[in-house]
């Protein structure tokens, strides 16, 4: 079934579709092209694949013409692999999610320049999932895929479970046996299929990719295996919004988490690409990008700070659960990005990430789950060391929504004053003066 | 401190302020009006105050100023009590969230017409709360206030306090002590003030009006006491989403839940604006209100099913907290909208409120509360009793989020699949035919 991507196969409007500007699969390893289908590793060298790009498609991409689209990711379907024709498009049409000024933070934090958190808990599931999902699923359903699927223990089975339900589409999600109730609701409720699996994460991996090669799996796209590499291009629209809701301009520093390491190669690509096609200027001296782990999954991290170009895969512990990839597919390209761009990564503990939660809540009115506080924590690090520059404009990501991880502050944080129902109560507590 | 509303007094921009289209309040009883003050009852007949325009100057606003302004309820700001200047907005920028296309559960239903859900789980701290304490609190700090407060036992305590956080503004907020720990922890992380009150919901209501009157609190605005008319205007702005997202004309029919009833009579309110000003036509048959309710706490359904016009109240129970308020406010207002409009009224139970929540995210991937399951059961009872056109437009209202209320359906769903961790493990299973 799977066949070479047709963005027109689910057209259901009169419109013609505009072409996708996607013109190949590339490998990152040996550079060597394959056509647009649902392959995600390179048959010479077992790379990953990724998306290429007619540039001249790209450069005739206008500020105007995007300023004109939807209030959603899909504003710049002409930067992206799929979901061209609205009618083709799989999606819960998240993005354009808020670029939240934070003074207070930066006060706290000692920046002097702009501090902004670019805050994806709004997205229509809670996480920036909703963005790879949404063009993975478009692509997908172009490649002839009747089915959904994904290994996941939260934000991306949530957002695959809730796009196919938008869609009509079956789902099937694979998840690790003793997960905790509330992450099962949470993906259950749309009614899909659930599969819960005997045994680790790692287990619920390796179980589907075996199953993506099964005959009975064949009309099923793996958001995360079989069409990865049109996944992975969602992310860039973070990077995309970040330029556009600064008025076309890149900000001089980001700060972003890391599991696999992909957000933060596709936020760096974006930027790159609108330099290239001239729809912004890059700041004079460029911009560094930051990467954040916590410190129970630090591989990409120590590597770094070892000065190696290996990664040693961990096996994750800690709070920071969505972040937990102890063997980060992008970890090598995360590496290069904030090598080549004079950036930094560090990592941040349980209490630190915790903190920053809080420090977060208290100072911004954003309530991240665990990667936000991991993101934060690291940056209040890269301020002490030195290594972030607090006279410059700096984006820090929140990529999750505090209520799908309130047991990590449900210790710290809780009622200021107990009293009695009545104005006795009140002044007893001091809330009335004497 | 209370001083009459001056929209510039937080002017930090050197644009000069817009000015506000309110001119007075209002008493919905005896129609005596007062100056734009702090005060939220009649000091004659003790009647609700209500916020009064100057029509003249709502005429004068066109669809192109407010589709020219921002993607938040700001956009509305000329048909607003507060705000017109956006320095001096207490805000997290909600609204404008997403109208959603429902024929899979319009199908279900046995509707014919076209369905949309209205989802203000979009909102930045995911209910319709943020879209009042927006106006309130704007309205608020206008008026000279400093430090903001509620009582609350879950939403509006969550959007006052990320509110507060967000504008730097100290808050105190009130909560029953025996709340569990989740919706204590979701207000908490933000910092402020947060007061557990040994008793019931009631008795935290109590102290509050005791409170309000102290000097202690006189710079202390409490959103739904002593600033309660600017707070109810905010509901509007869901009734000019409605109207705006479906091209500037009104649905025919609208399913919205009931707490104090002010929602269903602001969203109605909205609808008669803009028609008297001219931005939109009213449909051919007028639009048709229908106002949703829970078993356990159905005092105004019940006024409507026995013909009286007054409202008993109910000591409430059941799982749809966010509504259990059992001497509604606005309920005689919500009667006089749904008689005059020739809708209905009816109450569903937690079973049905379950169901529907389940039915509502298998069709649509909106997860909501127990509040959107009041409404979609409700919905499905409206379709079948014959109450509601099935053929006619209709829009039904899910005011929060899924994730604030798992415990409500954690019985209900779970995994379809339990296997072991290999391909055997899934053929066992049936995952990979025979």
């Amino acid at each position: 079934m799977p066949s070479t991507l047709d963005a027109t196969s689910a057209t259901t409007s009169d419109a013609p579709a505009q072409a996708s500007p996607a013109r190949a699969l590339v490998c990152r390893g040996c550079g060597k092209e394959y056509p647009l289908a649902a392959q995600h590793a390179c048959y010479e060298c077992f790379g990953p694949l990724e998306v290429a790009y007619d540039q001249a498609a790209l450069a005739r991409v206008t500020r105007a013409q995007i300023e004109a689209g939807p209030h959603s990711i899909w504003r710049y379907a002409a930067l992206l692999p799929a979901g061209q024709d609205p009618a083709s498009r799989v999606t819960l049409d998240p993005g354009l999610t808020p670029l939240v000024s934070a003074p207070r933070l930066a006060e706290e934090l000692g920046l002097r320049g702009p501090l902004w958190v670019k805050d994806d808990s709004a997205n229509p599931t809670h996480s920036f999932k909703d963005r790879v999902v949404s063009v993975a699923l478009t692509a997908a359903r172009g490649l002839g895929f009747s089915r959904f699927a994904c290994a996941s223990t939260g934000n991306l089975a949530n957002s695959v479970a809730a796009h196919a339900a938008r869609a009509g589409v079956p789902s099937i999600v694979f998840i690790p046996g003793d997960l905790e109730p509330g992450k099962v609701v949470t993906t259950a409720v749309y009614g899909g299929d659930l599969v819960a699996i005997e045994g680790s994460y790692d287990d619920v991996n390796r179980l589907c990719s075996e199953l993506v090669e099964t005959d009975e799996f064949e009309d099923t796209a793996f958001v995360n295996v079989n069409v990865r590499p049109y996944y992975a291009e969602g992310s860039k629209t973070l990077g995309y919004e970040v330029a556009e809701q600064l008025g076309w301009r890149l900000p001089e520093q980001v700060v972003i988490p890391m599991a696999s390491g992909e957000l933060l190669t596709k936020v760096d690509k974006a930027f790159s690409e609108l330099v290239e096609i001239g729809l912004v200027e890059a700041p004079a001296n460029g911009w560094r990008v930051f990467g954040a782990q916590s410190a129970g999954c630090n591989p990409i991290a120590v590597a770094l700070h070892n000065g190696v170009s290996e990664i040693t895969p961990v096996k994750p512990v800690g709070i920071a659960k969505s972040l937990n990839i102890g063997d980060p597919a992008a970890g090598l390209y995360a590496l290069e990005a904030v090598r080549r761009s004079g950036g930094w990564m560090d990592y941040a503990s349980d209490d630190e990430i915790r903190d920053a939660i809080q420090l977060l809540a208290r100072t911004t009115g954003v309530f991240a789950e665990t990667a936000g506080g991991v993101t934060v924590a690291v940056l209040k690090k890269l301020v002490e060391s030195g290594k972030l520059d607090p006279d410059a404009e700096t984006v820090v990501f929140n990529t999750g929504e505090g209520l799908k991880t309130i047991d990590a502050v449900a210790e710290q944080v809780g009622p200021t004053y107990r009293i009695k129902p009545s104005l006795r109560g009140a002044r007893d507590a001091g809330l009335l003066g004497g």
